[in-house]
């Protein structure tokens, strides 16, 4: 599939839509990164660019749109819904936590917290489709989406983006299937897994997306129970780098995000620059590497 | 005074030791504004500027340096000392905080917290000078000091700043006195103070500087008794248009900053923004505006 024209499309049909996020080049912990502060999107990840790709190119039904999401894709969507005059229905799993569910019923969606984890909301999810023909959005495995999170790093490119290699973090996929489809191999690409929640890296090693339990500080942001079949057939054929990081690693970067550059981000926001703090990826001489801040709705909110 | 070629120089100085701080276009509170997210700066406020400028150009005694700060300028002065090879010796007032006390003591400056408000940490700092020799440097009235805080205002328009009018918050006066001398009027520049701290604003309807009483969310950042004379001079020769905005108007600007754009920083570093969503500041149509992200240091810490 020609992702690179699919990509450069979604950014023609979602730049009045989606906030052009910072860039920038910073030493932490000892390393020189470049930084795009993506945490800085709409509702604070992101996930608005995949939903407004998505919604911007589709028919919406009079009964609107509805998404399970572990939070962020659930925000994103509502409040791309809500800008584009739709009515959104949104099942979060509890594990989302209050700031998260805070800020999906801040978008105006009709929200439903569902008990459980995200394959819970997604059962539900599906049930709302059914019976009221409301448009489903997927989270990461679908082509709008995808093409959508890709604007990410064309947008970064365009900001003129120095750097051999990019981590990225990985739940379900869809935004670093955008990035894959978009370099065409053009720059390394490294996926970044908790060890507690490493669907990708799970796949690669079998052969084919399988399923594995969820855990830990990243969960209610990566904890995806399988990988998107788009992602992993990216990711497959162009023999992605996968690493892994504790939860003490993604910690400790969160903590050094904050404490060198005044970035407050979620877990999530702070696994894929974990890689190269922690070892997990090590660069070699000379190498320019770039870290992409992915999301910043940390619990609590720090103002609640 | 050849303002221009001084910060001009002072740029060249600096540059390998400050960090190029990252700028973009956000709508917040229903306006379009350009912001530059200095917060993000070496300990967390554009006071490294004028704390590298100060030393660079200086032949630092044997006895180091000395300086008093509510928090952020000791902080930067600390920590641009150890980054040169100096001792460092900071009189920091307890109104400073815990945070701010954590962050210079974690540059590993020799700390003196001393009771009371700004002067008296200032005098203190005064009588260590006279005993050892050691080298003040100021934290917003002297020459180099504001050559220093002025490159922000440089590299703003390097970063092709698209703006009409600039807020800046107003403390002792350093920063915006060096965007006066940069700008020399191409564009407006627009003094925020809080109503509780305001030298500059009392300064301007007295016809010189005058002592005021200072308290208020930002006052251990902003609470200056009496404007710097370099900063005087400048705002009465360029006619600066001077507003003063709330306590309560300045935490709804820090909340919007967490929940627009995730980017949360303390009172001061709101306090500019504040002027436009309170209508302190009320540009006209089609103004473009531009407000400057000053200082990021929150107490309490949020990961602490």
């Amino acid at each position: 599939m020609a992702w690179q024209g699919c990509i450069g499309e979604a950014g023609q049909r979602i730049v009045a839509h989606v906030r052009r996020t910072p860039v920038m080049q910073a030493e932490i912990g000892g390393y020189s990164v470049a930084l795009k502060l993506e945490q800085m999107q709409h509702t604070g990840s992101f996930k608005a660019r995949g939903a407004f790709n998505t919604l911007l190119q589709a028919t919406v039904p009079e009964a609107g749109i509805v998404a399970a999401s572990g939070g962020n894709h659930g925000a994103a969507v509502a409040y791309a819904a809500a800008r584009l005059g739709h009515r959104a229905r949104i099942s979060v799993p509890e594990i989302a936590g209050p700031a998260k569910i805070a800020l999906i019923r801040a978008q105006g969606a009709d929200l439903q917290v569902v008990p459980g984890a995200y394959a819970e909301a997604a059962a539900r999810a599906a049930e709302w489709q059914a019976a009221t023909g409301a448009m489903q959005v997927h989270p990461y495995d679908a082509e709008a989406t995808v093409a959508g999170q890709g604007t990410v790093m064309a947008e970064w490119e365009d900001q003129g983006l120095d750097a051999d290699t990019v981590l990225i973090a990985v739940g379900g996929g869809g935004l670093i299937a955008g990035a894959l489809g978009w370099l065409e191999g053009r720059r390394r690409v490294v996926a970044v897994e908790p060890e507690t929640s490493c669907a990708l890296h799970a796949a690669l090693a079998a052969g084919a997306p399988v399923d594995v339990e969820v855990s830990g500080v990243a969960a209610n942001a990566l904890g995806a129970r399988r990988i998107g079949g788009l992602c992993y057939g990216l990711a497959e054929a162009q023999g992605v780098a996968s690493v892994l990081v504790s939860d003490a690693a993604i910690l400790e970067a969160q903590a050094l995000l904050w404490r060198e550059v005044r970035q407050l981000v979620e877990p999530a926001g702070a696994t894929a620059l974990a890689a190269l703090l922690s070892g997990a990826y090590r660069p070699a001489a000379g190498e320019r590497v770039a870290v992409l801040i992915c999301g910043g709705n940390i619990a609590p909110d720090p103002l609640a």
